[in-house]
């Protein structure tokens, strides 16, 4: 092992992911396969690949690639992530995932969780 | 939805998770789970919990206390964590996780990853 | 170098800074300075020190101490940081920062920043 | 302030500082300015943008371009920073800034603090 190689690793750098959907991804309704399957996908958006394919997701996970395609259509289906279509400057479709929808649901469940703590301080 | 509670989720902060273990952790043998136990794990380390319980995991996990207990014992027994004990002021004995386990099977998987590459090119 | 330097480089972890408060901290007053201070006490605080001296930051930053009790005292001054005393249970008097008001400023100043598009939006 | 703010906020995520940089930055010889502008870049860098402009830049920061740009000057001139000129399919050249320096740099004041703490452990 020589310098070269664990400056690469620094280079590489981390991804982060908020506390809150740490705590709450499993109350969302996320096992933690699909969980990782969306923080892969956050990393590969992060890194410039906006639409990795069911192969480079599953290369890094401990899933078959046809089990990772399964995975993506269920998370698409249940309202976790979307697929985006834009017009690039040669007017060919391009397709990029977005976590938005991982957000909202996030968000909107802290919402409820407040509201619902409130309502119990109330009572009291 | 008030602005106390936005600047409360902002307070929680991020785990960072350096790519290189999310790139390679399904090839040192772990499957998400796993993984995910190790990470709620980092995230109590830093967050000052040294010891937390499965039943503490497991409410933040798609899986039963005594399923995490399970996961506990195969990564203790695969040599991923570690269990330290400490005497503390009192002389009373204090247990504490480490992952030190975890970066050094990540570091030697690396460093065999490297020679493996250099003998290939050497070979060319 | 042994592989024993790497896995403590490696456990040392990272500190994660929000994208929001990286792009908009000069915009809510804060040179590099007091931005710095401000993340060495984020730091210090995620990692269990609740109340780093005025040496123990300087020793991390290119200022005196002298320089940096300044900065924490103007910090406080202009709302952007403050003390918290807590009673512990043998009822002495604990000190801890808290970076609230700084995440308090950064959420008030992005609202008024959506106002005013939303104003010069329907203003067109 | 709504909810597609906050989603917006969310979205945006953190920039992850490894700790060992955060403690030795002001050892390697950079003030908390030259350091941060290194912190623009490496956001950028993450995101995407790998050639950030010194208007871009200070933008982000409290103080103005041509300071920028003089800081930048000084970071690759003592070896923090440097320019990397890439041919793209076109053949065009493009140019890139690389931390690679700095990690190095890092990396390799690591490796002297450790031999001169063995050295003086050994004497002892």
């Amino acid at each position: 092992m020589d310098k070269e190689n664990i400056i690469e690793w620094f280079e590489q750098g981390s991804v982060s992911i908020p506390k809150l959907l740490m705590n709450h991804y499993a109350q969302l309704g996320l096992n933690e396969i699909e969980f990782m399957t969306l923080m892969h996908i956050h990393a590969a958006l992060e890194g410039g690949n906006s639409f990795p394919t069911p192969v480079e997701l599953s290369s890094k996970m401990s899933i078959s690639s046809t089990a990772c395609m399964e995975t993506l259509r269920s998370l698409i289906q249940r309202g976790f992530l979307t697929i985006e279509q834009h017009h690039d400057q040669s007017s060919m479709i391009t397709e990029t995932y977005s976590l938005k929808p991982l957000w909202e649901k996030l968000i909107y469940f802290m919402m409820k969780e407040t509201q619902h703590k409130t309502a119990e301080t109330q009572q009291q």
